[in-house]
């Protein structure tokens, strides 16, 4: 971050003909972009949209109301143009790209050992490393894998401490029965994988996916390039914190851009201390509440570097 | 509201390819929107934010952090597109009208009596019901006007109950000293005007101001042609209030923008029973919260427009 840019941003925050503070959120949003992209008149002018998929071994216990073919088959949405991404995208302006990783080759079943060998955890973070563009100024990482809100709860139980109950809900819609077996797996992923509980990158490679490595490569990338980051929802968040976990202020650069429906989000925006831009009940995944708050970014920085000063409109103030 | 239209509406977003209910609120906004358009497929072509200024004889009593020539200046400044607003519209694609009603004659002190005629009060309702342009689609109300938090903390008082006390905030940001002449200000003006306790349109006029009427006017225009309505922050909703109280039903086609960092506001959205999109602690005016919301408002018609359904997409649902 650049605190010169940061600092000459809030000076020109106060002379703008508002009272002080009166967007509120907004400001906070337009002087944090003011620091990342070096100017006190940030502009976002190519949002990339960033949409990971991967499957799942852990599948095989049952744990979504949605096969894992699912996966593949959304992708295929994602590249027709009929997901509720797409739509979002388009909405906010953002550009999406979609980046599947071995679909037809499921991480094995964190129940009983290591989701990814450490090369498949590395190609999959290297993979996301390489899918920021060029030119990107804001980035927003989703996912798609059937059984992924139970990778989550996993890495969150072993970042944070907890067991499955505090960390597992419904995803997808899974019923009652789900529940408890996605509650098993997440209590057996956690006993077959003792590192995980020691070392945030082994959370993410025993008991993660290739969409959430992926996830944390970008985001890891953006906070080198200097590129603000927007989360998404729980599967996203999950992967971010292993990052926050692993180096103190990794995640300097990203903002929560919702609050997901599902349980445990909120729980683990507070133990990052992120407070999130939209709460709308959505829980999606698919990066759509983060695509949905680049317009509140994109509003917030309008706002920095289009407003009149004082002096500029002659108001009194 | 088109019932059929909703209906066959709800009846789409069920077959959409997401879990049920994933987008949240997104699905419900879609779906009320689908039902003042008269389609399954709603879309937001050509959004319009209206805004109104006026000035308030209380402002004699001290009631603002600023004086009461910034409503003018704010104007010059909104037409020279250096305001929030300017920047807010641009960023969602709105048209923003602007409507200055007699600035040069402000409404009488109301701690006297009547801060309007009756011939006064309906020319400003009805230069809110001529301000909503053909071809509108969705509509946004605000305001500028030095003092008017005051004037609608008494309509507040007036139409829900309470004392000044319940209803008084810091405005633009008062201070100390200035929120106990507000208080003062908010009991006198219901002392001398009690008719505003029994008739929810004697609140607008005794207590109320010129753009608060027009807000009023546009809002209840916009129902009868079934333009759907984003409400902005506390102002504009104690115009709406007016409306709520009058008739009931009034605000059917309306929705709250955001939840302003005033106060009361959550209080009166509380008691009309309406659920606030962005809660981002903004207490401006000038419609900014509402025109923000426009982009929730288009990315939610646009998922339920654009998405493709599990049969379109070959998507085991």
């Amino acid at each position: 971050c650049d605190e010169a840019a940061r600092a000459r941003a809030e000076a020109r925050n106060d002379r703008l003909t508002k009272p002080p503070r009166a967007l509120g959120r907004l400001e906070e949003l337009a002087i944090w972009l003011a620091g990342w992209h070096g100017t006190e008149r940030p502009e976002i002018r190519q949002p990339q949209v960033a949409v990971f998929a991967g499957n799942h071994g852990v599948t095989a216990r049952a744990v979504s109301a949605f096969p894992a073919e699912v996966t593949a088959q959304m992708v295929a949405n994602f590249q027709a143009g009929g997901a509720a991404v797409n739509q979002l995208a388009r909405s906010v302006g953002a550009r999406l790209t979609v980046h599947a990783l071995d679909l037809d080759r499921p991480t094995a079943d964190f129940t009983e050992g290591p989701a990814m060998s450490e090369a498949e955890c590395v190609a999959a973070l290297a993979t996301g490393w390489d899918a920021v563009e060029e030119g990107t100024d804001l980035l927003v990482t989703g996912e798609m894998g059937i059984g992924n809100t139970t990778a989550a709860a996993a890495i969150a139980a072993a970042l944070f401490g907890g067991t499955a109950r505090d960390w597992v809900g419904r995803g997808s819609g899974v019923d009652e029965a789900g529940i408890l077996r996605k509650l098993e797996a997440v209590d057996a992923g956690l006993a077959a994988n003792p590192a995980a509980r020691d070392e945030p990158l082994e959370a993410l490679r025993c008991l993660g996916g290739r969409e959430i490595a992926a996830m944390a490569g970008a985001i890891a990338r953006a906070r080198v390039d200097r590129i603000p980051v927007i989360l998404d929802g729980f599967i996203c968040t999950a992967a971010a914190a292993v990052l926050a976990r692993a180096v103190p202020g990794a995640l300097d650069h990203a903002v929560a851009g919702h609050q997901s429906a599902e349980m445990a989000h909120r729980n683990m925006l507070l133990k990052l201390e992120m407070d999130p831009i939209l709460t709308l009940g959505m829980r999606l995944g698919e990066a759509s509440g983060g695509t949905l708050a680049i317009a509140v970014l994109r509003a917030a920085a309008a706002c920095q570097s289009g407003m009149a000063t004082f002096e500029e409109a002659m108001v009194t103030g």
